[in-house]
């Protein structure tokens, strides 16, 4: 691969200063709708500067403009692709504080947490300038022609992906930074050579009109066309669906509840040309402590296990909802030890008063079920979104007889299902939901048991851990964060690592292509020096 | 990748006599529901035997079967995959004249097409063979732990393919072996490790019931789960219908109309768990005639579009329905000699009388268009379901104004769009829908111009040709047969070449596990022998 290309102009650092505009294509657009705010979330008060709402107009502008950007985008040499992402990722970085100040106050979420997710976004975009480097993406085969073949000549046929074309992208809550305007969804299709339209959240449209000045001072500083990336800001069920039914957009991205994700799954599905949408919804991520495990180490399960229940307020997609034990001392050692870890929590603000509102509304819902018993609850926090640890027990038959109960509690509360035995804990997994996660804790007495179990969890889950527990997601080139329906929409695909670019990407076959028309890709002498499969079997490029 | 095992037993000769009963797993079922039978396509007379139709117990029944086999038949070594894959394909080409003669009498099709597609459907089984065996398939990428990483230590995390369960598949009826009951569809699901379930189509039950014998008798001679592999016969709207819905099938593939595709897609998502169709639609398959290649080759290019026009009747996916030039000098030379060559054309049966007289109506209906001239129309022959070349032009803005002449006409038809300049007819092939092919037709003097066209060309469709025709579709490793809405329901994948196996796998994650837990693709020791992604770079085999 050449060196990239530097950027075209010097970079400008990016403003920390809030507006209340949005971004179309170039322009900084004050919309003309209903306004929206953020709010802190500790104190419930509203944030300055109001955000006015994008009109029709404006969604059709930022899509019109993604579209014209689409093919001088995508035809940039993938290193100067690269090279722009990595501009974003130090843009953002430079943002820091101002970011991380706005960020927790409009979600609660503490300042080192927040720190971290800067540095795992900003690293998020540097992973995919390797992976445009290395190339792989390209998906170059060359199945060379055969002139002498019999009873017919072979053609020569090449094939790459090529980007579908301008995607959207709706963040989520939990993650003002990771997935949300410049998270994993924006950068993979940004990575792929996809312009980007983000419909802003509103719990954090401070911090998410930061991270969109971090991305259009890139934009400006390496030349490239206005329309690869707006942000704008409106009310979901009407900005978000024009959107969605633009006949631009070419595929949609989303993280956030199971409601509104299947909502876009239909509207997207209605349109007259119907694209993708890669929805990442609920889960309850099922913990599965084998009796071994809970023979060896109930307590410090219990500890590892609240830890990772209370991270964050409990707000993440992987958080351990639900967990599965056969019943006995080791399980009784284990609630014991986990019920006091949960009394003692402080509780912890939540993102917003809506969903502190919707935790307590599910956990209030789970705990007057006649089968459950609640084991423990944290306490209150003095909070506008006061998020209260909560621990259940219920017998697996209940959970058997109303699946109702393996629904996602967004927040820090799990319920523990309590079988008779493995092969009732086998049964309640089998007739679970598909999950992002799902985790196995053994003891070396375990592991047959363990071996026959995992073909069942697999089919369940997008990501199968032994050992440790779901709250933490690697930025990695292994990484799968995704999962059977309805965890996604799509459980062909990962929302997180090197493989999310590949939802945004299709093959395009070339037959007896003129030498000078093939793209550089598939060109004899590979200018990119990118892996490919010729006749089926890969060729590294020469080092 | 280790040697594959032989056949657990001798491989029984496939016996070539038809039944009318269906394969459920293991059993030879006669269906109890109404009966439908094959026709002579040439005399339209029934043919035996009768296949009564199956019943919705016979569909559960079936899909149970699947279910139960599915775990056993992904956990196989992929070599004995292969090896089974191979017995099917040795199996089937055993079958020789006596498969040949049924399909010939129930489709028309001449038997020198019909013995090339018996040799192209074994040869696809074998391809799928040798991709089983070098690997890349499983997907295999590890990022290995890192201990002593900060703030936090990396855990090891590891990636493969799996396979995503029962698989039913629509057989289409103009290609009675590629894309029937052993075609493209099947063959790539038992590759990724799915059992199938194949609804047999009406028009070709006895072809079918031939080629079920096939896989039957080496899913005896390899030992391998009953169910593996099924055959129902029943009408598309009530058993086609609760095979879609059945929860245990995980996956649809499809060749044929829209109308069908479409209906397949929306029973597919209003299931409790929606689950992928990919269907393979329809197609006009756009040709562009540069003004140089006009200029210097009008009438050999000429000879050669009608001789692709009128191969199988018309009646290929790929088959060229649309041409789009600049009116001149060129164009009437063209329209000449292809005017001379449609009238010398004898006509040929079409598969069935249903089909020749939907050809029928379409070609009237475009043909009445007042802005449509028919240039020629060819013999119509002796048959009971004639088909009959046909040749109309139509002028571009005629087109601009009505969609629906763009519209497919199944059968050996074809409508010349008069552009008056490349200005216009760029801009019609702007508002053209996705298409399976685009084939540009160049001279040294059009490149520019094609290069400019090309990016266009790349969006509309799935495989761009620079000379020749598009009736040819090459099994092989770089080809891609799918494309944009509505020729497919998903334009990310293939239905021809080795990548569409990878429509029936998803990634899945495994991090911490015990050594002795991975799947074997993933252990240190490679004992699969496949190239893997280590820290996102390839690392391939020894040999």
């Amino acid at each position: 691969m050449n060196p990239a290309s530097p950027p075209s102009q010097p970079v400008p650092p990016p403003a920390a200063e809030l507006t209340g505009a949005m971004f179309i294509g170039g322009r900084r657009v004050t919309g003309t709708g209903p306004e929206v705010r953020a709010h802190d979330a500790r104190t419930g008060a509203p944030l300055e500067p109001a955000y006015p709402g994008g009109t029709q107009e404006d969604v059709a502008a930022a899509c019109a403009a993604a579209e014209d950007a689409f093919d001088p985008y995508r035809a940039l040499h993938p290193a100067d692709r690269a090279h722009f992402l990595e501009t974003v990722a130090d843009n953002l970085t430079a943002l820091g504080d101002a970011l991380v100040a706005r960020a927790h106050q409009e979600t609660g979420l503490p300042v080192a947490r927040l720190t971290g997710e800067v540095a795992r976004t900003a690293g998020q975009l540097r992973m995919f300038g390797h992976v445009l480097t290395e190339g792989s993406w390209m998906g170059a085969r060359i199945d060379p022609a055969q002139p002498g073949r019999t009873p017919q000549p072979r053609p020569d046929i090449r094939q790459r992906q090529i980007p579908l074309g301008p995607v959207a992208v709706f963040g989520a809550s939990n993650f003002p930074l990771a997935f949300s305007v410049l998270g994993g969804d924006t950068a993979s299709a940004l990575a792929a050579g996809c312009p980007v339209v983000v419909k802003a959240h509103d719990a954090h449209l401070g911090t998410g009109e930061l991270a969109a000045q971090a991305v259009r001072a890139a934009v400006v500083a390496h030349g490239l066309p206005d329309g690869v990336f707006s942000l704008l800001v409106g009310d979901g069920p009407t900005l978000g669906t024009q959107l969605v039914t633009d006949p631009r957009i070419q595929a949609v991205a989303f993280t956030g509840s199971r409601a509104v994700g299947l909502a876009l799954a239909r509207t997207a599905a209605a349109r007259p040309r119907p694209v993708p949408v890669y929805a990442e919804m609920s889960s309850v991520n099922p913990v599965v402590l084998m009796p071994g495990a809970l023979a060896e180490r109930a307590a410090p399960l219990a500890e590892e296990f609240v830890a990772s229940l209370t991270l964050g307020a409990g707000q993440f997609c992987t958080n351990p909802g639900l967990l599965l034990a056969v019943d006995g001392p080791g399980l009784e050692t284990f609630l014991d030890v986990a019920g006091r870890a949960v009394t003692a929590d402080a509780g912890a603000t939540m993102l917003t008063e809506r969903i502190a509102r919707a935790y307590r509304t599910e956990t209030d819902s789970v705990a007057s079920h006649p089968g459950v018993e609640v084991v423990a609850r944290g306490a209150l926090p003095d909070s506008a979104s006061p998020g209260q640890a909560t621990l259940m027990t219920v017998a697996a038959k209940d959970v058997l007889a109303d699946p109702a109960l393996q629904r996602e509690m967004f927040g820090a509360a799990a319920l523990v299902v309590r079988c008779a035995d493995l092969t009732e804990l086998t049964e309640t997994v089998r007739r679970m939901e598909g999950q992002l996660t799902a985790t196995l804790h053994t003891a070396p007495s375990d592991t047959e048991d363990a071996r026959a179990l995992l073909p069942l969890l697999e089919r369940k889950a997008g990501r199968v851990l032994a050992g440790g527990w779901p709250t933490g997601v690697e930025v990695g080139h292994a990484m799968v964060h995704g999962g059977p329906y309805p965890a996604t929409t799509d459980p062909r695909t990962t929302s997180v690592g090197s493989r999310a670019l590949e939802r945004f990407l299709r093959p395009v076959a070339y037959q007896n292509l003129p030498h000078d028309l093939l793209p550089a890709a598939l060109r004899d002498d590979n200018p990119y020096g990118v892996p490919r499969r010729v006749d089926g079997d890969i060729e590294l490029p020469r080092p």
